[in-house]
């Protein structure tokens, strides 16, 4: 008997006659005498639903009261997943976030966990009930309800199976688990059996959409092995841990490509102590993430700095970007939004050198242009032109060998 | 300035745009000057899709459940009305049942209210702002999310009315208020100014419509004066409270006719003692509530046994019955739906004499024939032919004078 916290995402539970399906994988592995608590997402679309309707009644809403409406979401998939467990004869309850003693902060519409009780999921599970939780969604030390922003039902359950100190997470979702890379673009990708956690939010952070950084930062901080795999079929997945088997022996274990990003170019400036500070001080004040940097400083004292920012965020950066230049003293600013960042992440670079001279003589090789580079320990992105980006991943996949892991 | 509590049915929230009607009728009061507390059900409709929702994934889900996925409904509308009032200028927040303190019994789907802890709406009203209630929803001592049951949003507000000794408590609906009879039956229907608990009790009981028996019956305990009135127009309502004035100068205040109850005739039972206390216990065990009763003693030591019973029950009513005439003995079971409960209510009836017969009269006069009377202190009720019970409705309101109220 083990004892399993599993999660579902909204495509999983997106209607009744799925919601009826996970209902009897859940009876499954109930039936071979397994303890289980089930984390569900909104059925997928009525998040963004609710907000729709939101923002039709209030341009600008309190986050409180988006807060208030966006729970429903997964109060709703709860109660409908512990009633289909009832209907195959599964002894099930639903738990909302804040009956499930998960306590946040107060920053509502992205709160961070900050305890869960897991007294009453204890008694039932004891008592032989399935236990459904409702993902995304906590409550603060003055009873309000709050959310946990992008990817939080992941969060939840694997902050549950902390708390629980289960011997199983798995992650349901609409793809096998970790592939080398995204395999709609390279038909070669293989499936990862087993990933690292730093090799996972290297890809996380570099456009593979599979999970978000911040549960598998946490995972990584309370050492809670989960696995990523399908809900339509029974394949295994891939699983997230800190120590990967052959690790040693693999250098670059995937390729993510990131065509979500814009390039911005401050030319000429002033190149004097406090500078850059400036520049990027009054994009952080616009909570504009800021990803790779780069400096040049040319002739004449004058400088140029290039750094990339999410698309979504471009106007925002050319705009928070003024009072700065202006106190600064001169400075262009040009902005390429036809890019795409590619990334080959491996935990074997760490003692293997020659990652960088491959990649980049692959992309020489086919006359593709390297137009920024950063590294860290573990993964090397460059930014190419978008147009070429799928060919790139192929290539570089294709240079690592990764389609014979 | 006054402390008034509102409640908005499910039609006066059906949509986005009803609930910016909603608000802007808020905000005019609030800009007076006055507290508001606003308790809203959920939208029209809500509720039924989320009970088909449930069926679809299970035949008989258990009311735990239930519960925990019908309450989204009235969570959605707070959130939207708070927003909607946030759009327009005026500082909100909204409370589910358990976040405004409405600690219930632990019986799902019809839980009665235990206690209010007012501290934090109090609080927020103090801090400005109009608090918008969540109906129909409460918490029991165990954390689990409770629902009131039919007519639910009217308790809320009328027992958070008592709570936090509002000066006013106004029940919006879809109708202008309570009238002498049906206003789509009886033309020259009028409305009534005020009508006191026991009338209203009555009405309800008789098929009015506007409330249900047990919020008035809250209401009447506590001393809630409240008015009934529309959110789709501003004319004044009916004020219910227990003296009305003039009261004694009118004898009937309002006819009203229930078509949705059904005659049954259980004939020749042996006549002994226990015989229609048998008959009783086994359709009070299978919850079916009998309204009229009539018991006539026939020839050779029989006896026949007529009541009324909701018309949906009529096929569990004929089933429960076996059992017992199977131990009493004999007994014929026949049941006459095309039937209408037509009453004459009126507190003017405990002081005067004659409206029975006079009622009797007028029916005669029109060749329409009673079937079975029963009569309370302030009520007159009637079976006749549901064919003819429009007709009776008009008569009956013209021969009391209820056209000149």
């Amino acid at each position: 008997m083990a004892r399993i916290v599993q999660k579902y995402g909204g495509t999983s539970v997106g209607d009744v006659e799925r919601i009826k399906k996970v209902a009897e994988r859940i009876k499954a592995i109930r039936d071979e005498g397994n303890e289980l608590v089930v984390v569900v997402s909104a059925r997928a679309g009525v998040t963004n639903e609710l907000i729709a309707r939101a923002k039709s009644v209030c341009e600008n809403p309190s986050e409180r009261e988006l807060d208030q409406l966006l729970s429903i979401g997964e109060q709703e998939t709860i109660a409908l997943t512990a009633m289909a467990l009832q209907g195959v004869g599964v002894a099930a309850v639903s738990y909302t976030g804040a009956q499930a003693g998960i306590v946040t902060d107060r920053s509502h519409t992205k709160a961070r966990i900050h305890t869960i009780d897991p007294k009453s999921i204890n008694r039932d599970l004891k008592a032989g009930k399935v236990v459904i939780v409702a993902g995304f969604q906590g409550i603060n030390d003055e009873g309000q309800t709050t959310t946990l922003g992008r990817g939080g039902s992941d969060l939840t359950a694997i902050a549950l199976a902390a708390a629980l100190k289960a011997d199983k997470c798995e992650i349901y979702t609409d793809v096998d688990g970790v592939y080398t890379a995204d395999p709609r673009v390279v038909k070669t990708a293989k499936k990862l059996d087993e990933i690292s956690y730093d090799e996972m939010l290297e890809l996380a952070s570099s456009g593979s959409k599979v999970m978000q950084s911040r549960s598998v930062e946490f995972a990584k901080k309370y050492g809670v092995v989960f696995e990523v795999r399908s809900s339509f079929n029974h394949n295994p997945g891939t699983i997230v841990k800190e120590e990967v088997a052959y690790m040693e022996r693999v250098v670059v274990r995937g390729v993510a490509v990131d065509k979500d990003q814009a390039k911005v170019i401050v030319s000429n400036i002033v190149d004097k102590p406090g500078s850059a500070a400036k520049v990027f001080r009054c994009l952080a004040d616009a909570n504009i993430i800021v990803d790779m940097i780069v400096q040049n400083v040319g002739r004449h004292g004058v400088a140029n700095l290039t750094f990339t920012v999410p698309q979504t965020d471009t106007h925002k950066a050319v705009k928070a970007l003024e009072p700065a230049l202006a106190t600064i003293g001169g400075g262009q600013v040009a902005v390429h939004e036809h890019i795409a960042k590619l990334s080959v992440v491996g935990v074997g670079m760490k003692t293997h050198s020659g990652v960088a001279a491959t990649l980049f003589q692959t992309l020489a090789d086919a006359g593709i242009n390297i137009e920024l580079i950063s590294t860290s320990e573990i993964k090397i992105s460059i930014v190419i032109d978008q147009d070429r980006a799928d060919e790139a991943a192929r290539l570089a996949h294709a240079a690592f060998g990764l389609e014979n892991l």
